[in-house]
């Protein structure tokens, strides 16, 4: 008998915000999306059911029918174990907005009334504090995850309910939000507290959107406002718990840094912490930025964003360079082999990324996705969607990866399920709402960000216009815009002009355009009244070419890396031979490039010259006074997201 | 009233062990052995009784007056406190076989007194048991050192009555000796144990050899053969406490091969787990396939050497790549900047090298000896014998050390006393009993391990003889040794011709001596008629040059080291620049050796040209298309053992 059952709900545009509808036809980007709907998702299902023999249990839908009564037995996994089936409910509801599947809709009703089932009376959803600890709820916000929980199902009943109309999970979520905003808050007697892990302070944004209601935007605001306030809420409930972690039940330190709360908000200006809690809080932070224009917090996500982008990510778009509290470390610090750099995390710098584009039309941030996305988070996956790297090195000797301690938690082929699942179904929710993250509409004009192939409707200068985007970008840098007005009218059109191009070509309808002159924060706009049928061609370029660091970034001096598009290379042992740090590029020597169709769904492979040391030749025991003799060798580097796909060998990106 | 009071002990020689009297004359080691006289001993005297401010208390001296009965209260400190007390009276006993010191010696009579009354009454002695833990003795061999502590009060006793002729620590520990044999043997009702921490081992074959009593060589070989049988003695033990550790009180895994517990001694081949565990047990065994002539035991031992030094060993002399366990990790696996190479395990190599030179007259060796000793043994104390690094990196960035948890443990300034005091003591005891690694007796030859300034007294072919040598060996290369036989006499004479050395000059009262001709193992053996006066002079030019690495090492793959005659060379950011990764060597550059007598005591400083990264000049954001200028410059490198002497700053062995 909720409040909301039957509530007609009303997308609401904030202003600077355009509705638009995106939908994804793209030949690269469409294998993965199905291979997420075919495969990633019926796995997750029954993973989530404890049903696939090779993994762990996932105890995931069992903790819902205990706690909603359906059966007996005992919470099991993560005090984060209820995320997983919001997350699936998430990539299912965007799935189902990409294509009807009755089965797969009859499977997420099913679920989403089993989590009704199991919410209490006063609108709570926990499934470890209903059947575990009944009587802590909010006790331990530092580490049991339950505003992270709730975020994450706010999420998914956003998404189904766009897909799919249905409203039954959105209602349960705003119960469920109403009673936390009856429990958090700046009034008396309401704690002042939040989340140990940021995910709630987004969604309460997208609850917002979706259904206009003031209250959802001022509680995200107040969880982002009172993070890192003195007296410091976490410092105070570990004192009052005795500094008992939930993980261990033995005392603990506390560092607040860990989670972000070290400072207040807008006083943050390095990224620190846990990469993953660090991203999803930024972009709560952009969004807010944007919505409530609040100044101070737009300059703290940009301060944020540029100690990150220019200081502390991998060339791949990952973050969070150890693995110890998966955390940032510090500037310039990006080791390549004792790396963590999460498969999460970087799907939080792309939820960041979108964020900050929908704040400021600038090329950066966009960059910065796209290499997130070819490199570190496509990585993750491998070709069968079944396995999955969490950590994403930059340098592997798979040896280490068993007998060096300091590099256990890399591994070097990708892994079945796990026991803490989050990388797989943020993967999964990622690739199946690919088509929000391709556009962004500034006024009456259309930023492309991704050049994917797509079609997507939306106004601009209040003409209806449909822009179909023809790519293959991957490998070919040739991109076709068709605008097709419902009437003539004048708005913008605007291009990304890569960071990696170094020249670009630009016509509409046949006549050459100067990028140059058009260029605004790394875009080309282009401003005229459209035509239907006008065609816009671009032409990036993508040779193949080399990659060097910044001179503080000591792990890779004198080393290069190799690029083409937004691809980052790597070399890998199959190609070439080990150990693979015998291996130099030869300075000058150009690329070739082959399009190899037979490996690993197709993708172009790179050869140079290069240099090899002679293993052979080497007559000293472990040090010498002679060198061992060098010899020209070919050199193969595949695209960095394929590696690992063809056994356990070495594998590395920068290279002598 | 032990059965042993008064007892008159007679050193003994085993067979192919000649005694031999060598007194230390030299002006770079005479400074290391006066500064732990002078300085580190009774600053050791005063830590040990919790008199030194800015250190942690010890506990140690106060856990005997508790154990004694002479006060109350609560053991303190480590598990195997006791041991710093043992280390500090071996290297007292060291000490005053140097040179009388009444002060010295009456304060180790007064300490060897609180040690007697702590002794029980069955001859069992341990402040932890004793004090804390009574009724639980001998029942975690695998983590409280019991064993352990006894054996370094047998090394303590054997140094003691060696320097002194006071036999009471003798006899304390001889009764705890036959206590420890009444407990463990192969005899029905005793435990089939041995200790976590392998020193037993090592000190009761020092006992043997001093006493002549085969009960404690024989105990000796019950713990080593014993070691690694199935069924698993740790393993049972583990079981039977529950699976607890001692360190945390909650259960744990257990690890065999940390122990060097997972396979029988003989059938070992490959250096693993704990470092100091591994080289305490080589280097008994080494002892007893001397002494017994067991050969399955000699082939492990080599087997163990070769893997270890061929393999798994840094060009510093550090052994033990990882801080996870202080261990071993596999082959090739030597991480410049996670390296562990802690302190106390190079000292265990080097008594390791010296058995094994024991055994067999090889060069090798002694070349691993050297290379242990000038670099990252000397290297961990500070100029003022009070500050230690127990982690000798080969390449430090301070603020990594800080910042990025995987290398919490690498310290870019030496330390003061520590909880954990193990490597001081351990530091202390080599330099006062260095007499002891200079020169090895095979039958009638006297072969020189080091070249340090000395003078050694032995009978060589039936003849006394006084040999003494001159050396300034650290910054120069001529070593004059003076043969005086008390008559006419044929013997050998050994010169080891060190494996950096790609030259040599030999003479004999002037003649020339070809050394290839004369060469077996890596000793020039020279064989002859000694008179009186005879002088032999050695050259070995001590050119710097470059150093490569085995091609399987990959960290570090085209990089150079830099040496001079035994020293390693380093850069450091005080002489060069930060970043340090910005600096690269010219291939073919010469060196130009200055002797600069202000740096840190005197030290030979290199200067080379190479080339520098031009930070200025990089235009990029954290990845670029353009590389940074390089400039000429000129590079400075100074020993390795005196880095970190002046501030924090970056350091590097090995650079590009």
């Amino acid at each position: 008998m909720s409040e909301y059952e039957g509530t007609e709900v009303q997308p609401t545009d904030r202003p600077g915000h355009s509705s638009q509808t995106v939908s994804v036809h793209d030949e690269f980007w469409g294998r993965y999306i199905r291979l997420v709907q075919d495969t990633v998702i019926p796995y997750q299902y029954e993973a989530l059911h404890d049903r696939v023999a090779e993994a762990e249990p996932s105890y995931a839908i069992a903790n819902f029918e205990i706690a909603s009564g359906r059966r007996e037995g005992k919470f099991g996994g993560m005090v984060f174990q209820d995320s997983d089936v919001a997350k699936w409910l998430e990539a299912a509801g965007y799935s189902l907005s990409i294509k009807r599947d009755p089965e797969l809709e009859r499977q997420a009703d099913e679920v989403i009334d089993l989590v009704g089932e199991a919410q209490q009376e006063d609108g709570y959803l926990n499934t470890y504090f209903t059947i575990k600890e009944p009587g802590k709820r909010w006790t331990n916000l530092q580490d049991c995850h339950e505003l992270y929980c709730a975020g994450h199902f706010i999420e998914a009943a956003v998404a189904y309910y766009e897909a799919t109309g249905k409203d039954k999970l959105l209602n349960i979520m705003r119960r469920m939000a109403d009673h936390i905003d009856s429990v958090f808050g700046p009034e008396e007697g309401k704690l002042k507290g939040y989340d140990g892990h940021q995910e709630i302070e987004l969604a309460l944004v997208k609850l917002y959107r979706l259904t206009g209601e003031e209250k959802y935007l001022r509680l995200s605001s107040f969880f982002i406002d009172q993070r890192g306030q003195e007296p410091n809420f976490l410092r105070q409930e570990w004192e009052k718990r005795g500094r008992i972690t939930h993980w261990t039940g033995q005392t603990d330190q506390l560092d607040t840094a860990y989670y972000q709360a070290h400072l207040p908000v807008r006083e943050q200006s390095v990224a620190i912490g846990h990469s993953v809690r660090a991203v999803y809080m930024y972009s709560a932070m952009a969004d807010l930025a944007r919505i409530t224009g609040d100044e101070a917090l737009r300059k703290a996500c940009e301060q944020l964003w540029n100690n990150m982008t220019d200081k502390q990510m991998y060339i791949t778009g990952g973050i969070g360079s150890t693995h110890h509290g998966e955390a940032f470390t510090f500037d310039y610090d990006l080791p390549n082999d004792t790396v963590y750099a999460e498969t999460c995390a970087s799907i939080g710098l792309i939820f960041f990324a979108k964020r900050m584009l929908e704040l400021t039309p600038d090329a950066r941030y966009a960059d910065v996705m796209e290499r997130a996305l070819y490199n570190n988070v496509l990585g993750s996956m491998a070709q069968d969607g079944k396995h999955y790297f969490y950590v994403n090195p930059l340098e592997v000797w798979p040896q280490a990866c068993t007998c060096n301690p300091g590099k256990h938690h890399v591994r070097s082929e990708r892994q079945g399920w796990f026991g803490c699942a989050c990388c797989p179904p943020n993967v999964a929710r990622l690739l199946t709402s690919l088509n929000q993250y391709i556009y962004t509409v500034h006024s009456d004009t259309l930023y492309t960000n991704l050049y994917i192939g797509s079609e997507v409707k939306t106004t601009l200068g209040g003409t209806e216009v449909t822009i179909s985007q023809q790519s293959r970008f991957t490998w070919d840098g040739t991109v076709i815009l068709k605008v097709d007005p419902a009437e003539a009218g004048e708005f913008g059109i605007a291009l990304r002009i890569p960071s990696w191009s170094t020249s670009n070509e630009i016509r509409v309808n046949g006549a050459a355009v100067s990028a140059e002159e058009a260029l605004e924060l790394g875009y080309a706009v282009i401003r005229r009244e459209w035509q239907a049928g006008d065609l816009i061609e671009l032409t990036l370029p993508m040779e193949a070419h080399r990659v060097y660091a910044h001179p503080n970034l000591r792990a890779d001096a004198g080393k290069t890396a190799i690029q083409r598009g937004p691809l980052v290379y790597c070399l890998e042992a199959v190609d070439n031979s080990e150990p693979l740090s015998s291996v130099s590029l030869s300075e000058a020597a150009a690329f070739t490039e082959t399009y190899d169709e037979l490996l690993l769904g197709g993708a172009v492979v790179l050869r140079t010259d290069g240099y090899r040391v002679d293993g052979q030749s080497w007559s000293g025991g472990l040090y010498s006074r002679t060198k061992a003799a060098v010899q020209p060798v070919e050199v193969t580097a595949v695209p960095y997201y394929l590696w690992g796909n063809r056994g356990s060998g070495e594998m590395k990106v920068w290279i002598p």
